[in-house]
């Protein structure tokens, strides 16, 4: 193929956005080829070409560059046209196909944008949604181990205009790896003839691929004014500064907790959201719920003959059902938290199952003796006992279920928080119908 | 009555912890003579008279002491008999007989203790339980309007050890009083001969007896890495660092979070909590609401005779129960997060009252023509225009009854988190019954 029928190739594949077979021709192609395809090609086809490469690569051909074809390469990348072929890719497909950009143009690219514009080019860093790579800042300072203390004292106080924060300052070396970190206050407890690197801390930092909910709750958790954020090869990308960690993990919260009570998040504050609106959020998982709760019916169906024979039985469901939706709630309640807090992971689905049987045990003990003792002496002995050992059975799964549910969810990476509250409850409804009447034939002999 | 009568009927009233008579003497009594008698009274008796004096005259009173008079008051206050005295003291008595302090006196205090101490004198300030006052940090650099910023960069540098945080300083008059706040970052920017007046900003502030969630929620919600806390003379006493306003809101949304889930927040990590302290923390509330689950056996018995004759009503209960449970949960959800991101307030039932009713119409028409039709199908059109309507109504009724709980709650000045999901459950369940079997009678004439 001569090169006059390579660039052609090219353009057509990225007319047509097809990344797969771009990628692998980008893959294989050696690295002289490539860089002289991307002095030759339009500037929008050089710059998802050079997208494309593995990170290898690109650190390479990034490097042999002159500084203007850098310059421009990076002001190509964050064009409207060029972000637009990767915005349509499908998120699974974003992971494949593109992988890290060189901690570099990463910089350079986050820098020549701003906030607004930053956010529209996420796409094309290849950090898929959610993650912290999306929400770094690429403003922060930078020191290096063989400064003195005095020397990044004044460029701080020089350049501060310029920095999101000085008062977290991340230590690299030459390659731009994360080495250490120091806080403003330790740098000015320090001697001005101090070397940067004899006073700096092991960094702690946080991987642009992770969670950002993860990222922002271990700034939190470390009393950390910032925590920088660093690529694959420990390279440093970005810095997530405490007021945006609050920030995600307050939406994370208003999601949980919002789900947690049937319903999505509101956008704006309440008084300000149109009821048209609230009702939208809270309609799907209500009907959800009422087309579930339909299994409710169909259970109660199976055993109508022994409701028309002891009508009874059909005064306790509400108090039968509702106790085990609320013990499962509970349960839910605990282990979502205890998920979102990061206390335990997918691994102790064991412990929390014997923790659970145990608890739902002890309380259906408790529940199960008042209740078989009440209905005894108002209703009768039977009567008594089909409540009591239903109070106790229902107790117990309904605590095993709702405990187990939310580790669940997030091993089928689904939000913990969308099976709790209502779902439980109306899960626990029809198990704990079937549990009733089951009892009940037994004992009453129907 | 003789001075030596008065010492006596003094030491009386502190033994025998009678507070409120020695208020009323401390009220009374002209300020010399109060010198004197702090003069003569033993320690602990001065401290306890001392700090039963009304304000201003404790600050008279208290600048006319000598300097060792006024370090050894300050010492006693601390003394773990002092703090017994008013450590008994009904939380209401605490407000109506202890004013506050003098500023310079809770510095002073505060000072001399440990976190430690600090936490067991917290009685002694007056500020209730649940106030900032007990959560604020002592140790905090000031600045004054007329310094230069050279001196206050100086000092910050020389003394950063003793304070808890130095990256905020709030700026305070000859009688320290509040006047503005300036940032580490912004005293760095200004010339070193710049006046701190010409360079502060306005300062954001808590009183000290402010809960402390809203203060720690006014610090993160502002984005500030510390708050100022002041007493009522805009004096300052205190300031809470961004780290122990994290901590604040997240116990405050632990406890919400469990209490929402119908259980009390855990004290350690799940997985380290035994099983009898879980069940601990869950059956109170589970039982609180099988109890009130007794209430729609209550209700049903009253329907006994309509559900013999017609047996299928008794098909639908768990699913109207359930349903009307979730509309409220997600209105009660929805209300708490908004009543605890003081989005809203008491003052806005109305308007709340007014949207809920119409959230839950809508949902309840959307439900009900559903339920209508599905019945209708499935059994026969009076049985279908019986659970349509129940819909509507029950979700109209919960959706309601769950957005105004917690808003009724915080009026009486009770946890909203606590009236919130299963406890809206249960009371929905009951009145759902009675909605559904009134309009079962009415349509199907029995």
């Amino acid at each position: 193929m001569t090169m006059t029928d390579t660039l052609e190739t090219i353009h057509d594949l990225v007319q047509r956005s097809d990344l797969t077979t771009l990628a692998k021709f980008a893959a294989e192609a050696p690295r002289p080829q490539i860089s002289e395809l991307l002095d030759r090609l339009p500037p929008v086809d050089a710059a998802v070409v050079f997208r494309l490469l593995p990170k290898d690569t690109s650190i390479d051909v990034f490097e042999r560059l002159e500084p203007a074809a850098q310059a421009d390469l990076v002001t190509e990348l964050a064009e409207a046209e060029v972000v637009g072929v990767f915005e349509a890719l499908d998120p699974d497909d974003v992971v494949g196909l593109l992988d890290e950009l060189p901690a570099k143009v990463t910089k350079r690219l986050l820098q020549t944008l701003s906030p607004r514009q930053r956010t529209a080019t996420a796409p094309i860093l290849g950090y898929p949604q959610g993650s912290i790579g999306r929400k770094m800042s690429p403003e922060y300072l930078i020191a290096r181990p063989d400064e003195l203390v005095q020397t990044v004292l004044a460029r701080t106080q020089r350049d501060e205009a310029q920095y999101e924060t000085i008062y977290t300052i991340p230590v690299v070396d030459h390659s731009r790896t994360l080495v250490g970190i120091l806080s403003l206050r330790e740098l000015m407890r320090a001697e001005g003839t101090d070397l940067v690197g004899s006073v700096m801390n092991t960094p702690v930092s946080a991987a642009a691929y992770d969670s950002d909910e993860d990222a922002a709750r271990r700034c939190l958790d470390g009393g950390l004014l910032a925590l920088p954020v660093v690529d694959r090869e420990d390279r440093l990308v970005g810095l997530l500064t405490i007021d945006d960690a609050i920030r995600i993990i307050r939406a994370a919260e208003d999601e949980d907790q919002a789900r947690a009570g049937g319903t999505e998040p509101l956008r704006r504050t309440y008084l300000l959201t149109p009821v048209r609106q609230i009702a939208r959020a809270r309609a799907p998982w209500l009907l959800v719920l009422a087309v579930s709760a339909i299994l409710t019916v169909q259970v109660l169906e199976l055993y109508e003959a022994t409701l028309a024979e002891v009508i009874a039985l059909a005064l306790f469901i509400p108090l039968l059902t509702g106790t085990g939706g609320n013990a499962g709630a509970q349960a839910a309640t605990t282990l979502t938290r205890a998920l979102a807090m990061n206390e335990l992971g997918t691994r102790d689905i064991g412990r929390v199952a014997l923790k659970e049987v145990r608890t739902g045990f002890t309380l259906g003990l408790v529940l199960g003796s008042l209740g078989f003792v009440i209905a005894s002496l108002v209703y009768e002995l039977p009567i008594g006992l089909v409540i009591g050992l239903t109070l106790l059975a229902v107790c117990t799964m309904a605590a095993t279920v709702g405990g187990l549910m939310p580790i669940i969810a997030k091993a089928c990476r689904v939000d913990p928080a969308v099976f709790s509250t209502p779902f439980i409850s109306t899960f626990c409804d029809a198990t704990g119908l079937i549990i009733y009447f089951t009892i009940a034939r037994a004992i009453l002999g129907i």
